[in-house]
């Protein structure tokens, strides 16, 4: 099996999952209950918030736990939006957001709020001047994708934050699902108010997540009831899914030191070996403004769902744009924007890598695409 | 350890934890992903939901899956309001609802929602006749708890449904967090459009849950982003955490067939061993009219967390009324609301058992209690 989906998601590590089974059978307390059962699994979900919270670089008090990057995201948004519309109803974001901010964005539309969507280039990047030229008084938040989960193209989250340092008034929330443990960002320094990142994408366990909200700064819930996660987020805690959310991130943030070169190598001989291939068309960049994990291609007039088919039956596992939208079978919302053209939008495959992700893997991958390539394009004629 | 804390949350059966892993293991992929792993993994979703929808007596199609129940509740009380509010802006609930829909009716009013909660009598039921006068030609939704956390208070369901079945208009939401495989209630017969169940309330995992949808009704989404769940619930699945769900379920009716009487006669027992202690009262009551598994008392004039601790050193677990309030130092809003005073009210205990909970346990519990009860007398007078 050469599993190159990871951007959908990952598999759990082995450890993970035993942090899970471990805390799940030995503290399945109820945090909220004021006996010592109750205790223990409350000091198992404080310790991992410390943890994600030290991982980040943040206090723990600010770190709410969610059920997942869909969860963060709309909490952040609609959060923000919702809480502070009498300071102004302008948010500011992209056209090339993952659905669950995009929506989001669409859905506060209908509810009165005025959005812009600022525009990328060809590699995938927002300007820097036209975000200023959008910033208005009324503007209440600016909300971006850190790197793009069809094209990996990381924004300029610096040079953003350097602008939103002279608007104290704007929030600025970075999607850092696809970045974080692949492309890391200082969210102290960086000016950034809240922040969302997922468990499973970096070997953790499906409906855990995380959002970072800075110290102060007041959100409307979506999930009223108990008071739990500062009253943010009401519900009883997944105590063994945020143990396992730190884990995850303790192992995946290791790995990503050790290895830290390893992706890069991944992505150049994947790319390399991609370009040698008739009738492909590399869409992502590489380099400082790319995440490494991430390579998204095209094979213009074929359907993406027959290359993805022909793969998976040689156990080679990728994807077409983003898995929450994959069923719909519209082009790339994601490579229109980036004025590539139908064709290469229609016939988008993203593969994304871990750091288990063995270089053996690519070559395999890439062997298998060249003798199926030539057959799609036969078959096309 | 005893632990009578089950109504706070219960401890997964082993057999669930084994189908998580074996989830997260073996189909990890995104059911959204088009490939093989995730084909996979989408029908391990899909025999889950087919399980659980064959367990409510309902369609497959018909259960959206959640984080649990405070999301369960959420959805279907601001789903209903926010998505049909042109027909009407009036809500019926009653005054003892759970935190996760009590606060949510309170957001809605704030929204310019009208709410009519209607009264328990000291047992904590609510009247039919109330209840058929509170009726509007403007309410679009009954949201009512069946069976009551913190006394176990079931309220008559069969009757309420045949009333609302007159209102064909009016959307009748069950929140049978506690009630599920405890007290059985026919979704279907009883007209009941909604209904909200949670994992870890029946020995599944923590964030796993369940929200029914009768085919048909539109609900506003918390959620926006991909189209998972009906799009009712956008966000990557929670495939292990709902195989498990399904798992227990399982688990959890079938222990409930087999061992029947046994809630009843450990209800009974302790009942009957809290009233030979002096300065004990019991609130809850005991019958058709309440679940099995759940005795509220009071010792008035003693302070609960002392009584908790007590019991806690002896490693009996028990609670203070909900334990998604508990950390609240009030009166428990159900017991005044019943009408049993102050003094009942900020001294209430509540014992929860499962069907593993032993007899001997519960004699432990009663000869605890008869040692505890008059050293706290003491130090109180």
């Amino acid at each position: 099996m050469i599993y190159l989906d990871n951007s959908a998601t990952t598999k759990p590590y082995k450890e993970v999952l035993e942090t899970y089974v471990t805390v799940s059978e030995q503290y399945f307390g109820n945090p909220s209950s004021l006996h010592s059962l109750g205790l223990e699994a409350e000091k198992v979900l404080t310790k991992s918030r410390e943890v994600v919270a030290k991982l980040l670089g943040v206090q723990s008090k600010e770190v709410i736990f969610t059920s997942g990057g869909t969860e963060g995201n709309n909490l952040a948004i609609k959060g923000i939006a919702l809480e502070h519309s009498s300071r102004g109803k302008h948010l500011i974001t992209s056209v090339i957001e993952h659905a669950s901010s995009y929506e989001t964005f669409s859905e506060l539309e209908k509810k009165g709020f005025e959005v812009t969507y600022l525009p990328v280039n060809q590699s995938g990047h927002i300007s820097i001047e036209e975000l200023k030229r959008a910033l208005r008084s009324d503007t209440v938040l600016v909300s971006l994708i850190h790197v793009n989960n069809e094209t990996g193209a990381a924004q300029p989250i610096e040079e953003i934050g350097k602008v939103l340092k002279e608007y104290p008034k704007v929030f600025f929330h970075v999607d850092h699902v696809q970045g974080i443990t692949k492309v890391p960002v200082h969210l102290k320094n960086n000016h950034i108010d809240l922040c969302t990142i997922s468990g499973h994408k970096f070997h953790g366990v499906k409906g855990t997540g995380a959002l970072y909200v800075r110290e102060g700064i007041t959100l409307s819930p979506m999930l009223h009831g108990g008071v739990q996660e500062a009253r943010f987020r009401a519900g009883t805690e997944n105590v063994p899914g945020m143990a396992a959310l730190a884990k995850a991130l303790r192992m995946s943030t290791d790995k990503a030191q050790e290895r830290k070169d390893h992706l890069i190598q991944l992505q150049q001989k994947a790319v390399n070996g991609l370009q040698e291939i008739d009738g492909v068309v590399v869409n992502s960049g590489i380099g400082d403004r790319h995440a490494p994990h991430i390579v998204n291609f095209s094979i213009p007039g074929a359907k993406p769902e027959v290359i993805i088919q022909a793969l998976s039956h040689q156990q080679v596992y990728v994807s077409t744009k983003s898995a929450c939208s994959s069923k719909l079978s519209s082009p790339s919302r994601i490579l229109m924007e980036m004025g590539l053209g139908n064709k290469r939008a229609e016939s988008a495959i993203r593969i994304s890598f871990s750091y288990d992700t063995k270089n053996e893997e690519i070559e395999a991958f890439i062997k298998v695409m060249k003798k199926e390539v030539p057959k799609l394009l036969q078959v096309m004629r």
